[in-house]
Parts: structure tokens; sequence; C-alpha cells
């Protein structure tokens, strides 16, 4: 946890969620994992930060239990732990009320669907055709209507979708 | 938006709400309102951070239409919005997410059920006995089974519960 990025005073779950994932930038590295980022040279190229703001979050996540490191021919990989995993819930409805109150005309950066049937996730998460609260492994991605400014990255290429949540952009 | 509080490279939904909500505090100033908090000086009491602090965090949380001022007899309150209200699924997510994964014994701090039939949420915030997702002002919270340092301002006390979300502390 950085110097001054705890909540000391409040007895408050939310509070100890937010000293492991309320660092600026974690959250979207948390979101790239999801995304299927593993290495760090893509995080950096995806994420347009420094490259000392990106060890420090993977490492804080990395100590916290979300992210695990490991070394896979040569290089090294982020991998969401369960604990990682479990954090699809929060992540979702933070993203789906982006769309909804934070984006300009609430037009969607990306869309969010059920594999098994092609159901649009709800602001819980839910697949709005079959009801049930798909795990982030059966959750297809694909790139919404809200217009970009657009990257040229390996990463945003892959993500235009559809596809699959979890499955390595490469 | 506070300066460097921005991800502008990011075309992403999550980055358009961590804009409105990721600063530090802003999220546990939405929490307290979904509590009851409505007050400037209870805000104050209860979050026990600076006054320069919580004027900002609730004049950006106005200006980002999360919370209305309104003027109540000759003091202020603060009221969460349609959209404020929205932010329960991922609030609450969050919060559950803290309780399982970030809070040591993984007890959670704070309980909630629906109100028509005492049901516990789960970790979208369903009702674990009716599988409906009760708005939060059909939600009951009540302090739960983790150890506390305890807080001794009028708020904490309300907040003892059980006692039904977004009813005013006072």
């Amino acid at each position: 946890m950085a110097l001054g990025s705890g909540y000391a005073g409040q007895d408050c779950s939310l509070a100890r969620a937010l000293e492991v994932v309320g660092e600026r930038w974690s959250l979207l590295v948390v979101r790239d994992c999801f995304f299927g980022v593993r290495r760090f040279s893509d995080f950096a190229a995806h994420l347009d930060i420094s490259r000392a703001v990106l060890t420090d979050r993977l490492g804080s996540l990395v100590e916290a239990g979300v992210l695990r490191r490991e070394q896979v021919a040569g290089h090294h990989e982020y991998v969401l732990t369960d604990a990682g995993l479990a954090l699809w819930p929060a992540l979702h409805a933070l993203a789906a009320w982006g769309g909804e109150h934070a984006v300009p005309g609430a037009q969607p950066y990306r869309l969010f669907t059920h594999d098994r049937c092609g159901g649009r996730l709800d602001a819980v998460g839910r697949c709005a055709a079959c009801d049930v609260v798909p795990a982030p492994s059966e959750v297809v991605s694909e790139q919404g209507p809200a217009p970009r400014r657009g990257r040229d990255d390996a990463v945003s290429a892959a993500l235009v979708g559809p596809r699959p949540l979890l499955v390595p952009v490469r």
C-alpha cells in the first residue's frame, strides 16, 4: 500500500478493498488482466503509463494476493488469482455505471455478453437473457459504440473482439 | 476532476467511472450517503478527514451529478441523485469483495440484508433467499462481526443498526 493510500480510521470492508485496488491505475491493471493481458510490456503499451508506476501497481497487486507472477518461457506473466477473479462483479458494475452515467451520450465503450446465449450483462453482471450471473470465464467482450480516439497498440487491436475474457491476448 | 486524476488515453467506461469516483475518499463519501449521512459535519466526523478534502470531494460529486446539494432549514444537505443511487451495485460489490478478500479473517464489517425477507445479499447484491436484486432503498444494513477499533461519532453510533439504507441518520 502506497504512503497515504490507507484508510486506517475506517472500520469498513469498502475501505479495505480500496486499500488494495483504490490506488490510481490499479483497477485498470486488473481490468487488463480480465482482458487477457499478462505481460509487463503489454500492460505498459495498453495503459500508456510509466514503467515505474506499472511496476509499483503490479507489485502491490501481487503482494495483496490479487495477481500471481509466473515464470513462462523466459519472461514473467501476471495472472489473476481466485481473489483477483472475485473482483469481476465490482469491476463490471463500476464499468457498467461508467458507461451509463459517465460517458457522454451514455454509450458503452465495451459490451459484455454471456457466451452460452449471447445475452447482454446488466448493471449487476447478470445475463438479461437467461438470468444467471456468468463467471468471467463465461463472458465475451467486444468493442461498444462509444466514439474512440483509438489506440494502435497490439492489445487494443486484439480487444476489438468479440473475444472471451481471460484468454491470453498472446 | 482533480489534477492528474483523469485517464485521458483510456477509451474505457471503467476509466470514466474512476474519473468521477476514483479520487481518494470519494467512494467513502458515497458510501456514507447510502448510510443516510447528509450533513457536512456528519461526513467530517464519520470520515475523520479535513474540511478541505471533504469540501473538494463533495463539490466534485455534485459537479459530476452523483450528489445534489439541497438547502434544508438553514443548512445544506447532500443527497444521492439517480446516477448516485445507480452506484449501489458497484459499491456493494467492492465492499463485499473487501469483506471476503481484504479483511483479516474474512469477516465483514457490515451485513446487508433484503428488507422483505431478511435474506443476505451475495457478492453481486442479489438476495440469497428470494433471488431478486433489491434496490438500495430495500436493503437493511447492520454492523458485522469484524473486530473494530470503534469510533464514537454520532454517525457510527447510528450505524450499528439494523437500519435501512438511505434513511437520514438525523
